[in-house]
């Protein structure tokens, strides 16, 4: 990494799972000051006692003026709050990017309410787990994950390099470009629906008990992040609506698919549909 | 693990991922003399060469006569061949048992097949993973997972009792007892419906292309066991078939929920699937 690519001050808005795990992963690799930027105080408190901040502001106007970049680590909703609320308070020049896992709706904000002296670059870290806050943040959460940047029409080639250094510097083994409209379609399959189909199963599973007794680790793996972040997950469910949908759809053909061919005892179409899933694990799993 | 228990001379039927295993967990506790029986002439090879068994067979009845006690580690269609074909070979007084995900098929053929001195105690060590066969057995693979016996009223306390100490010798972290007809329908959840769901998100996956760089661990926890063993899988999902249709209604109408609930930017609504979920994955997660 270059001097110049971790910029002097970097604020961090939001120091939850990904804020904090992104502030001690920068401070590991010696980045310049870090600044915490939540409205909790006593997790400002705990990041700046463990020296993982150099300050903490619970007022994003008193050190955005300083931050020549920053990172918005907030819920969907809050990080389009923040940047309405605070368009007019950060620094020219500063480049800013987001760690949201939908990405059309951020930066449509973005290009709306920003002024044109700053670069705003949407990413998406995809290393979130079952967990949430300061106290679950690790620096090694974006170890061998994928990073995705959604660059827009207005972007640098100097900006969005910079962001993919960092994806880089903090571990990620995969940091790629795409258009945000095609993130969240792809993402609405690759992340949304395995947490949609985590939901689905864990309901079955209220109206049982002592079942502990009866499970594998297909069960164990299907479940594992059924028990997730309802504030966050709700505004990305509903953020990303239409392609949700779209997915829940898919995957209710495919089940009738199954159902049918069990039913008709169809072996032969129920060995193409494992086949088929033989091919899409192969190719992407 | 007393000496009689684990009886003079143990019969493996079919040294695949689970009887290969169960061969190598015995071997290392110490039993006394392992046969194996396969159709494959390469597998009893590699098995005698790496001294996991005393002796191998292709030919059941050769070795059934001298076996105190027979595990039948085949797909359950092969498993009730097994013990059509070979009924009147088995040594009086030996124990049987089996180790298919499913289980009331498995014991009718052997209550309708087997004479009154011998004793079948079904069995069902949930331990098996997305590999199969000789290769990838191992004496660790019933570490810490679940073994379900399910007894019939024929069965006597000292043969069930002779299973369970088994099972909790090669590792196993609970073994349970349960009707088998409670465990086809348990298990068609806890079971049957992970790999229905994997199966079903899999065949998503074939439509698309480089999505390596979109994914995070609840997708590959998802994937994991979509490349099933075809055979295995097909006979479990037909013999099974009620229970597991009932479970793809159950999922499909939490799904539906769900769908709705998005469709109607019903937040509350939403938020209680989530709660739902998190109480389930509490449970029994």
């Amino acid at each position: 990494m270059e001097e110049s690519d971790f910029r002097k001050n970097i604020a961090i808005a939001g120091l939850g799972l990904i804020g904090g795990s992104f502030a001690m992963a920068l401070r590991q690799l010696g980045a310049g000051r870090i600044f915490g930027i939540d409205t909790d105080k006593e997790v400002l408190k705990k990041a700046a006692d463990r020296r993982v901040i150099d300050g903490g502001f619970s007022d994003a106007k008193e050190i955005l003026g300083r931050s020549d970049m920053v990172i918005i680590a907030l819920y969907p909703k809050d990080a389009i709050e923040f940047i309405k609320n605070n368009s007019r308070y950060f620094k020219p020049g500063a480049l800013i990017t987001d760690t949201c896992g939908i990405k059309q709706p951020i930066i449509d904000a973005a290009k709306r309410n920003l002024p044109e002296n700053v670069e705003f670059i949407g990413g998406h870290p995809m290393a979130g787990n079952e967990f949430k806050g300061f106290d679950v943040a690790s620096k090694e959460l974006f170890l061998n994950t994928n990073y995705i940047i959604t660059p827009h029409e207005k972007n640098s080639e100097k900006g969005i390099n910079t962001v993919e250094k960092i994806a880089a510097a903090i571990g990620c083994k995969c940091v790629t470009r795409i258009e945000a409209e095609v993130h969240d379609r792809i993402i609405s399959f690759t992340s949304q629906l395995p947490h949609v189909v985590a939901i689905s199963f864990a309901n079955l599973a209220t109206e049982v008990s002592g079942m502990n007794a009866f499970t594998g680790r297909s069960f164990t793996d299907i479940i594992r992040v059924a028990a997730l972040n309802k504030e966050l997950w709700s505004q990305i469910f509903m953020m990303n609506k239409m392609n949700i949908i779209d997915r829940i759809e898919d995957m209710e053909k495919v089940l009738q698919k199954l159902k049918n061919a069990i039913n008709e005892q169809n072996e032969g179409g129920l060995k193409i549909l494992f086949s088929n899933a033989e091919k899409g694990k192969r190719e992407i799993g």
